[in-house]
């Protein structure tokens, strides 16, 4: 995620946006190209042959604007909804740390609530590295011992194993009678938000938006912007290689944004930060415990980039 | 659904999209036809008798642009909210097994937990063999063996009957002190989670979108695309056909897109997996409870396709 | 509700529509007759008076758009939210029954549950009939017996009253120590689901989208249909009666399935089949309880219209 | 709210709209005097120095769209959960004059039942009289007697107050042992969902759309509209007042409509109607109590207006 | 926020919108330069250099269409939703205090009463500073004492902790068996209410709308504006100063506001009112426990802004 303050309106028309850039420069290259073909050509011959009239493109653009707008629309609200999804889960990990310290009469040991808040913290790190396709192992070490981190290994599903870990605890305490079943139905609530919102970051990830759409809106843009010179150099003569490459950075950047923000958990510039919120999550359960060595807050680097 | 992966910007121009474009080649070629003929007839005489000015096209364009992205919109949300029903079946299973696991105390054979989850996972299987109008006795005869799915199959409304049998099991537990009745109430809500989820995707499936609005859009897109060559030869001459071709095939594909997410429970090419999603349902719920055999998940065939 | 199934792209472009194409026959063959005058004046003199350019059309498209769209979602949105009620009430009759077969401990009497069950049919039916001003005195003899019947019927709010009664019931369950205090409350939810469904259906019917989006959306449609063939004959001469028809056509018939979806619980062809749904509910409820004697499934007639 | 059935097309576009006719006629009579000035001016001269090319308005247009379409759909969800939380007054009322009269046991004295059913019609009614900004005092005479009723009136959070003293009466019925903590827990939770449907009223009334939305919308339509009859009177010559009229009609409505539905708790005729809904609350309640003479439903008047 | 009442439309026409109006005039004055530039210049050669078509403007409106109404409706969901979340903690905070005063049986102490109140308006003025980046001691201590004060500023996150210190209190009665699992289960649900709302606060101030999509509005909206002049002059002559510095006023106001809305926690002059609201909060609180000296509620200014 890119956390670049406001500037000032002048400044911001020179921002550097990251990726964006680099994926389309080559496109961009090849119809500045056409442009300046098509400007030879017309200059050439009045009569030149590629010379369409601006009519088929307000026709394309209807198309055009139903595709582009629907799937920018489909796809920010995906990484939107995962946003909210970390939302969730940020809030159901600090309820139940909150649970931990409060509720259970007589209190639940310390290295019990300690124990609980780190497997809800490898829970948290391990759903990331399963989101993202790396390896959670380091993590699952540094939280929960080489023991207990193997056995995790060795599961299929390993963040609905770690739930399980967690409900097993909080069974215990029932047997231990410091919580009563009521009690213990409210965890179990906390915990089936966060098995929910696990699964509503898998969906995301595992559901593109139908690839048709993604075929189908690439061909239209592309096919829009490379005739858009042929189309325009009638009107607006030695304008066009300029008017040309605005309009179609303007739709192949709408284009790229939207298929940055599809995937929201990978590792694009425009990607959700999902290193800064488990460790945002972690801090907030250790600040509850009353920890005051909390690890450091993820900040931007130098090109106001957020992983 | 297909889950090709993203390729650069040159070679997604030449992507296969399997269905989509089967559908739409014969009108294509229609409308092919039809720009060749206006072409030729536009070159034999300047006044001939069907040139139209463009200015029709952008009028039906309005109605178009209308009809289309709500069509579109509507078929997509359809497909979403499936997904999101059979993402709910996918946590309220997994969470009932963890449950299973953990929550009883004294603790529940393991048979009856097995039991359990096999019920679940037919539950699951017989709903997609609903949804999709196949036949659903092997899964039955699978899952619950012989005898209890002849009962199933008896039943006029056989996922329905699953559910009845799990909250009996669950009820059962009650009698034998296992859990008390808060904590039953907790598993009940699961069940009505299901159900709720079972419900929302038999009304997907029996609701289309109003039959008009397929009609209407249907008549007239084609009507756009067929009147489009009369319209357009004055203004862009030979390019004629290439133009027309290529705004037809837009609006046809996107046409022909909205008509298969509009039933996403079907087996078109874009459709929901729920082969996949059934397998990935059963094996998260045989992980939770430590099964080391799990069904091995589904993956694509070498088109890019997931069922 | 149309449930016809999908025709080949040919077939479909001459499907019927029912009641869209009646309502619309009159004011299309006006505007054909206009065109035909528009036609005749061009012909027989080029400075025909009423000539208009076709400028004030894509002005008042803007207009046009804005409000058609608009209308169009809202209503289509009450469509389906009334069809997602009705999809609540569904589910949570089929919770209830299900509730009632198996969590009684020790068992309510399967006459006690049966009346439960007529109760809740009766509440189906009683809402359908209110919500279509249709007369429930048969339905409720049916279900209830005539003394029962009679005491309902002198009710104001009779949907709510039948709740009252199962209500009722479930609260005797509970002196008799069948169900204790928290599955009564579990029960209690299921009702609310009931109640709550039956308020957002009373919702959607007596609270129509505001009455001057209807007219000035109806006023502008016409104004605009009217004036089309005025403004297109310079530009397309004799094919004027032909394009005029079907623009006319999209957009009237755009408004006129608007207008039906608005009230979804009427009686038109596009409306919820509310019999049907009411069978099925009772069907779902039956089938729980273990009958073989199921009332036969609603089934579209001829022209593929489910009532 | 207008109430008005539908009619034939024919007569509904000589409908009356009250209030948003009345608003926009001034504006319209100075736009029509501007067409025939500018028609004047035309006639005069060809060279008139103020006829604009419709080319700047299809650009206004673009903007104008935007803005509009997005304030319209923004006022109509205000307007639609102001009558979304309406209903979930009316829901929760009921279904807590049902819980009163089936759940508690020993059951409760009718009198007290009768003193939580008027002490709820008096929070209905004294929350709208909050929205509407009216005295609340007749109404709190009428349902909790003189000492009651001034004893609310010194409140500054009158209806919250009133969920207070209705709280206090069912924790008085738990201390009388009639219903237990989970019953009692029940209770509190529709308490919570008048609590919350009185908090959205209140946030919709207070909260309007940003203000400069309100401006820019306003000052971008009239300039619009102003301009119009100087860009159209070339192309369309005497047709221009017409036309123009009607263009301005169509925008100008619908900006009042909007305005009128942002705050859907006022007077305006096209208001939720905040009386009516309140009576049904009230008869809906009583009904449940077995109550014959019930207060009579609100009616339209003769001009179909529901307040 | 600004709370001006609507006044006639003539006098809305020139009403003052504050920021708005001051961001923007530095490039209006540009564009009106430009605009005296472009007229100056095609007045003095018909063949002006620079003189373009209105041609790429609807191209290039397409594109700005797609993306401003994009970014406007996601900038203002996310003014709504943070207004949504403020109603909830208001919500919460009355009911807790609702609770606190009727459920406790025998009743809580007064001072114990009082002193969670105050907890809850820390948090809730802890929370707004927090959003704003404001300093909170002040309203800690008037609120908590110096050396609780002292004790929560020494923590990473305040708000979470003031919700701990709540439950500690809420699990403190419990122990003293003023209310026993059950209400402090339905007490713990509100705070985790308290809790979601502070988590989606947080979630909308740390996750911007990304940041590519500002930079390529601002972009294309300058573009846009700066070319317009050069388009317009050749239709419009000396009309062109006026209209683009409209067009331009229009696009770019729109523009701000909706970067204004996309923090809706700042403040900016349409930002929301986030002292009235805690105020507000604070007032319905003492209000429940029968306080009369309540805090004066928040008023807006001579310039109609509510901070």
């Amino acid at each position: 995620m890119i956390v670049r303050p406001k500037t000032g309106w002048f400044r911001m028309l020179f921002a550097w946006e990251h990726s964006v850039r680099n994926t389309i420069l080559a496109p961009l290259g090849i119809i500045f190209l056409l442009s300046l073909a098509a400007l030879w050509g017309y200059r050439r011959s009045d009569a030149f042959f590629l010379c369409l009239s601006p009519v088929p493109f307000s026709l394309i653009g209807v198309a055009l604007a139903i595709f582009a707008s629907f799937r920018n629309n489909a796809c920010y609200e995906r990484y939107w909804e995962g946003r909210k999804q970390w939302g969730v889960l940020s809030c159901a990990t600090r309820d139940l740390a909150r649970y931990a310290v409060t509720v259970p009469s007589p209190a639940a040991a310390p290295s019990d609530v300690r124990h609980l808040v780190n497997t809800l913290a490898a829970f948290v790190h391990v759903l990331k590295h399963q989101l993202r396709g790396t390896d959670p192992s380091r993590a699952l070490h540094e939280f929960l011992g080489d023991a207990h981190a193997r056995d995790v290994l060795r599961r299929a599903h390993r963040p609905q194993y770690l739930l399980t870990c967690v409900q097993r605890q909080l069974a215990s305490w029932r047997r231990d009678a410091r919580i009563d079943d009521i009690l213990l139905a409210a965890a179990l609530a906390h915990l089936d938000r966060l098995s929910q919102a696990a699964g509503a970051c898998e969906r995301i990830r595992t559901t593109p938006v139908p690839y048709p759409y993604e075929v189908l809106l690439h061909r239209t843009t592309y096919f829009y912007c490379v005739l858009l010179p042929f189309g325009l150099v009638e009107s607006i003569g030695w304008a066009t290689p300029i008017v040309t490459v605005f309009i179609a950075y303007a739709f192949l950047a709408l284009h790229t944004i939207a298929g940055e923000l599809e995937d929201p958990f990978g590792q694009d510039a425009n990607d959700l930060p999902l290193d800064a919120l488990s460790i945002q999550i972690e801090r907030a359960m250790r600040d509850t415990l009353g920890d005051r060595d909390l690890p450091p807050a993820a900040v931007p680097d130098a090109r106001y980039r957020l992983d």
